[in-house]
């Protein structure tokens, strides 16, 4: 997908709202563990239901990959059936050293049709520009990540700067606009200002908004663009709002609540 | 498996060579091809060839989801086939928040009976410490990687010490060295010294010798101690030491020259 479409697409739907897909056995609707494969079962259930209320979906390979080669296959399936009109992230935090990430991104991109992936600069550039090299594809790279872990190392000051700051601006110079994003999380609203100080105009990936407790006015005053260029990504908030047969109906409403929200946001 | 099962094994087997197994369908052995599932053919026959001579097994995860769900099939085969008396490693570089975290510990330590996994500390101590919780089971940790990208950002100076002495010093205090490695490249000899300045008594995993230009003298001298301590990964002038139908034995004839030359140092 290219960033005009996504652009497009986040002001014909009123919404900039990435929907995570994190299916977990223990927490699925029980009706649905009578089908064979009940992940592929509940995902589409949810994409069907929240399709045109968010320019995003983002499938957490984690928790296909803790069912085994079920879960890979249920991934496959999941990615096939993605609309055509979202932006389909895989989940993946991947990051090894060139000939690794190839097979990566031939995973991600050529086995399944992902429009991006989620990566760990870590390794620094030969781990992120095997991705780069394919055409509307997205390379979504860790900035300053919404978890508690994220003081650990990500703060760190080396030359005046914190590290997500070192690893935003090296990234910046791989790739272009078109086909690199970070991810800066909901729960650092500081860190999302600071991150639009040097980085202006690359879409952001912002989970931890609903579970892990952050804002979506205070991201989209903090973050947003004249073109948007923000990715709020709720997950467990949807997908689990209710445990019953109207598990999906009741993502929609979830999905719909922020959706609204958004949408009011885009208007002032 | 152990610190000292492990330490007992290297002794026994006069070897701390562990095979990398990145099977990759261009560069298997033509004759393999017929087999329904040539992956687990290629890596068996490796693992045949070579289980008395190394103490350590890593298959590199990328190798396999390239090949989508037949690829995952066949490393949940060689998982299973994998020694009992070898440290069998899921190179899968993983690192999320700690929900996801658990679901990767599932997926390589309940789902296959791997015995460690490599991982990337970016994320912080939620990102690795749902894997400490397993008995017998190792957290391998990126410290300072054997790629170009390395120097990215691994070197970068804050507070005085480079960033991958920050992620090993913290990390040693998450995990204990009966659960804990770190991965230090073998292109990196005063990186290693520097490494076992701070770090005496983990163990280490070196990657980077053979086709990548380190040299195992050196790495021991840098990094071996009293009990040894280091496994050093060799992969590709192994698994392709020959194309014909001979691979196997090729590949035996490879990692008997690495364990000889490992034994020799072992004796001064």
């Amino acid at each position: 997908m290219t960033r005009q479409n996504l652009i497009t697409s986040i002001y014909k739907k009123k919404s900039f709202l990435c929907v995570g897909l994190d299916p977990d056995i223990h927490k699925l609707p029980p009706h649905l563990l009578q089908y064979e494969n009940p992940f592929i079962e509940f995902c589409k259930a949810i994409i069907d239901a929240t399709s045109d209320l968010c320019v995003a979906y983002k499938p957490n390979v984690a928790f296909f990959e803790a069912l085994g080669s079920k879960g890979w296959y249920a991934l496959q399936a999941i990615s096939a059936y993605l609309p055509e009109d979202t932006l389909n992230i895989a989940d993946a935090k991947r990051g090894d050293i060139g000939n690794t990430a190839s097979q990566y991104a031939k995973a991600f991109f050529e086995e399944m049709p992902f429009d991006a992936i989620t990566l760990n600069a870590y390794m620094g550039k030969d781990a992120i520009t095997p991705f780069l090299s394919y055409e509307q594809k997205w390379a979504v790279i860790l900035g300053l990540t919404s978890n508690e872990g994220s003081k650990d190392f990500q703060y760190l000051i080396s030359n005046g700067i914190p590290l997500y700051r070192h690893t935003i601006e090296k990234a910046m110079t791989w790739g272009t606009k078109d086909n690199t994003m970070f991810v800066v999380g909901a729960t650092h609203p500081e860190g999302l200002k600071d991150v639009r100080s040097f980085c202006p105009n690359h879409f952001l990936l912002i989970p931890g908004v609903g579970a892990q407790g952050g804002n979506i006015s205070e991201v989209y005053r903090a973050a947003a663009t004249s073109e948007i260029e923000i990715l709020v990504n709720v997950t467990r908030d949807i997908l689990y709002a209710s445990s019953g047969e109207d598990f999906a109906e009741k993502a929609r409403e979830k999905a719909l609540y922020y959706q609204k929200e958004m949408a009011a946001l885009m208007m002032c």
